[in-house]
């Protein structure tokens, strides 16, 4: 067999892993690990007779894994991560109260509105330096493929232009950004939801499929959000305009979201905290992986964190996501795994497929990223870890010191190197 | 008045803490602050008024720090920085169960044995360079004094190890390392409690005074460790050898060792999960510091977390520490300082003040570090953030771009510059 000159070898990890799709062990670890890169693609990953059997590994630069660990890069598959604005008054006065009232009387200004009247008035230019600055958390972390959400405009021009500054982030960071358009985020103060569903299908779905700048359609539904009907009348359109379901559901109440999604065969259901047993078995039949946040838990205090355990066990597929946005300013998938694993009981390699493959299957790219394996995308990280336990053992250091993206260095001793297009 | 000539300068924060100990608002927040230094010392910290009159800055070298939030450095007053090896295998098996029984049918080692055995098998250059990383982690988050207690030797020579290797990384990295006797953590499996009080008595505290090598002695006061009685005894020899008292006591039980504390007027007691309301009243009355550990509460899922809001209201003045040791590998204060925000609610203002000034009062030096004002050390850190409740808000990232240490700068742009006398 002919060997394919590789570009790039990762040497010796002293653990690798592969996060291949069908590890038993969830992460198909190797022990003394090798990467070989040709060019955007990952040539063999496994022991070293594996791949110096596939990769002529004579010309390739060398990075030095030894006693270190290596997986595949993150893949953030739940954020809204462009949004104008901060809402750090709301999150330190809800620390002594979460008391509506309350909350007035001090007045704090709360809620969604805060966010969307600061991303309407935001200039596309703010809005990338906004979101920028937490994207580049995010690659320091060790994040390469990020989901980024509209749904803090509600009217075509804010939810477009949220769009088009993911394409900037994509332009000008060494990182996929996949966009969502979740104009059904909520509706309008000004206005009624009937009216706004109409304003939805017939100007912004249209302006967002001309202009080809979404891939997934979204809708937040749950007790006073939209019903199972409206979300299956939202995601239907979205699925005509040529965009992929997505629904946030179960994260307050359970009204059906899940029966939507499975029906619809969507890519994610996300939350899941209140989504029964039944339900979570139709999600898995359907193939939808299911989303955990256990950031937004976290920053809610919520008062029924998601469980794993009957995920697991009705056989669905999950995903990890920071769900960074303004209620949960989050910017590191490993703080997530931290929290997964202590909070939710997840266990260390469980988390760590969710995070990696389970977030390319949320976004419907699981033949092309979230694991280390021939033909693939050349997306890798590697951890100061003895292993890979380390990672949520020792709580709140970066270990990220080398990320690989499409088979470039674009962090390295966690300093970001790469920017393309910056200034275009 | 004669304007002392300035070495280094920050210059307009958006925010500075100076976290004076009158300060009505807990930091004594000035926006548009200025810090002026002179050699390893504060000349005035302020408005910019204030720090010119008080200061000749044409000669000072200068610190931008526009648009940023300027803070004492964190004082980390509670640590097991030195210790061999790992715990890791016990921190993944308890995710899953916390049962004894099945940890044991797991084959699962847990518990202080493990780390009693690795670290006196370890070497005191092993120890160091294991400490080494830890401490890297915590300068590298702002912390400019740790803590370090001895207590996994139950031994006199291992225990006197540890605190050596206390002060060879005092003398290699820019931060002061405060040392505890921590004979009392616990007793050998071989031998009894009385004897190995006898032989703390008698041999380790004698030692530990000829050598200089500590300044505090604790001891650990719970159900199943040692009693009210014990810990007097203890404290009491400790106080004969020159070491000032601390106390664990309070994490999983009350046996009365707030008591012993305030009746020796110890500098601090730690973790208080199950001390009553009285007990809180009778430390505040002796000047006790109170140290809460979000950390530990967070890493053993702690049925009763600590309550900041009695010891408030008991007038106890509080400090916040990470705890790191093989149970809580916790390296960032500011990690801690999340916690402790959410999930014991402390208010961003008293949890930033628990951290520096408090921090400096456990550890009895409140009048020298802790805070930004005239005459005290030149400890202090920049944050990239707009301002000081982002700390808590951004979940999982590293806003630490500048640390200066006795008035030297020692972490540059999130990077350790400064390493002292490394290779001695
Ligand atoms: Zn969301
Ligand atoms: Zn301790």
């Amino acid at each position: 067999m002919e060997r394919i000159v590789a570009d790039l070898v990762v040497e010796e990890a002293a653990q690798l892993l592969t996060c291949a799709a069908d590890a038993p062990d969830r992460i198909g670890l190797v022990e003394d690990g090798w990467v070989a890169l040709a060019g955007e693609r990952i040539v063999a990953a496994g022991t070293r007779e594996e791949v110096e059997a596939a990769a002529d590994l004579s010309r390739a630069r060398r990075l030095d894994a030894r006693g270190k660990v290596v997986a595949p890069g993150f893949v953030d598959c739940h954020t809204h991560l462009v949004f104008g604005g901060t809402r750090v008054e709301e999150y330190a006065a809800r620390l002594a109260t979460d008391d509506p009232k309350e909350l007035r009387r001090r007045g704090v200004p709360t809620g969604i509105g805060v966010t969307i009247r600061a991303t309407r008035s935001a200039s596309e230019e703010e809005l990338f330096l906004q979101a920028a600055a937490r994207l580049e958390g995010m690659l320091l972390w060790g994040t390469t493929t990020v989901e980024g959400k509209s749904g803090y405009g509600l009217d075509t021009e804010t939810e477009l232009k949220q769009l088009r500054v993911n394409r900037l982030l994509e332009r000008a960071y060494p990182v996929e950004v996949v966009s969502t358009f979740l104009g059904a985020h909520g509706w309008p103060e000004d206005t009624s939801k009937e009216r706004y569903l109409d304003l939805l299908e017939r100007e912004m779905l249209p302006a967002v499929r001309e202009q080809g700048i979404a891939e997934f359609c979204d809708v937040w539904c749950d007790e006073g959000h939209y019903d199972a009907a409206d979300s299956r009348r939202i995601l239907e359109a979205g699925l005509a305009a040529g965009l992929a379901p997505k629904i946030h559901t179960g994260a307050y109440s359970h009204v059906g979201g899940a029966e939507v999604a499975a029906s619809l065969r969507a890519a994610s259901a996300d939350h899941l905290n209140y989504t029964p047993r039944e339900s979570l078995e139709a999600l898995a039949r359907s193939g939808v992986t299911g989303v955990l946040l256990p950031g937004i838990d976290f920053a809610v205090r919520h008062p029924r964190p998601a469980d794993p355990r009957p995920m697991e066990e009705a056989g669905l597929e999950l995903a990890l996501a920071t769900n960074c946005c303004p209620g949960c300013w989050c910017t590191s998938l490993i703080f997530v795994l931290i929290l997964a694993c202590r909070n939710h009981r997840l266990r260390p390699a469980e988390a760590l497929r969710a995070a990696t493959l389970g977030g390319a299957r949320a976004l419907r790219r699981g033949d092309r990223i979230g694991s280390l394996e021939p033909g693939k995308q050349g997306d890798l990280q590697i951890w100061n870890l003895s292993r890979y336990e380390d990672l949520i053992y020792h709580l709140g250091s970066n270990p990220v010191e080398t990320v690989v993206r499409r088979g470039n260095v674009s962090v390295d001793r966690g300093r970001l190197t790469a920017r393309t297009n910056r200034n275009d």
